[in-house]
């Protein structure tokens, strides 16, 4: 998609873009280059789960008008909007509601508490890498305070450590199965090289890597920030 | 508990400390002072579940020995070992397997991943009050880059100001029922005076602490940093 597509498309609707208008689907709130975003719409091309999308222009303050606020109270995307209207937010809790009942999550207490741990490791210890992979994409990295990014580097660096030694003993973070729990960390840990992390360096996260994509449904699609030709803006 | 009393416990086992030795109990691997852990211990004392305690003395490094990263491979408290020897980690998925099957966890899919919404906001937005606390009450805020500390000043209101609006128009932060989502928010939230942050200004949150503080079976429990004489250090 060039940036010009993706300026028509975000203008076909104020603030939003309806790619569909189906209204029985569900609606995915999205953001391109925003790999939290992929996230999800990975999981929906494994269910194979039909679904339209809008997107919301975050760095131009699309997230947060009323309109969105009620989707989101935090002003984040991605969001969800079910046929019956109900909303849900977080990638990893929207994870959660599609997965449920199906291979991609266990059902037991369990099981679905260990994919939750995961998931939460995800979201503290690879934030890191994508706050990194987000300033080093959009110019903003000599904007930010040093110690912020030396904070962010040796955070991502110890996720990477933590997840190689982990996957070293098993094929998926939670065993034997691919679970929502591999595809929240693939989102950003696949990208670590755009963050200027030494990915390569990592063999047993690698090779996980290939297993993730060697899935059946798995979505091969990666959106840059310069699709946008607002990232470069500060998060309003 | 005084100080002498926390180094006692600690010692009574080389870096952990037992309450209890019954083998077939759950354990809890806590470090008083953490509001994280101080989640577990309330769900555990609104079910009324037996378990024993063993103390980590994170500033010592006791969160980084091999004995303790096969419990948790990033070393945070709290931790749980089942009675059949399993280990979880991160206390919001703590949270999911205790509460699983009880009345503070709803079980269809859009229940349950509306409290993970939640509990994935906390883990985000309420991050900042967390921290802040932490710097506050132990001395290192003047340690800490301004930039770094403003930040976290802002994303502290930020969730106050998100909750108060929410909070305005339901008992609790997921609907008419208290859960586990309520839980995780409190442990921070009720404390973010000590972050210097102005929580009486928040009516529908204070409002909310409240009712939450009136559950049947809940936990009025603080730890200060003050009993832990390591606590001035830097994390390992």
């Amino acid at each position: 998609m060039s940036p010009l597509e993706f300026e028509s498309k975000k203008q076909s609707v104020a603030g939003f873009a309806a790619w569909s208008n189906v209204p029985t689907m569900m609606t995915l709130y999205d953001y391109l280059p925003s790999q939290n975003a992929y996230k999800v719409r990975l999981l929906l091309n494994h269910l194979g789960l039909p679904y339209r999308t809008e997107l919301i222009s975050i760095f131009e303050g699309a997230g947060q008008t009323p309109e969105f606020l009620a989707v989101n109270p935090s002003g984040a995307v991605p969001a969800l909007r079910l046929a019956d209207g109900r909303v849900l937010a977080e990638s990893n809790a929207i994870l959660t509601y599609l997965a449920y009942g199906t291979r991609y999550l266990p059902s037991d207490a369990f099981g679905l508490a260990k994919v939750q741990q995961w998931m939460s490791f995800e979201q503290d210890y690879v934030l890191a890498i994508a706050s990194l992979r987000h300033w080093t994409m959009t110019g903003k990295l000599a904007r930010r305070p040093a110690a912020l990014v030396q904070m962010r580097r040796a955070g991502g660096m110890k996720a990477l450590e933590i997840l190689d030694r982990e996957l070293s003993s098993r094929p998926f973070i939670c065993g034997q199965d691919y679970t929502i729990a591999d595809m929240s960390l693939f989102a950003y840990v696949h990208r670590a090289d755009e963050a200027d992390l030494p990915l390569q360096e990592f063999s047993h996260v690698c090779a996980w890597i290939a297993r993730v994509r060697s899935q059946p449904g798995f979505l091969d699609q990666q959106f840059p920030y310069a699709v946008d030709p607002h990232s470069s803006g500060e998060l309003p």
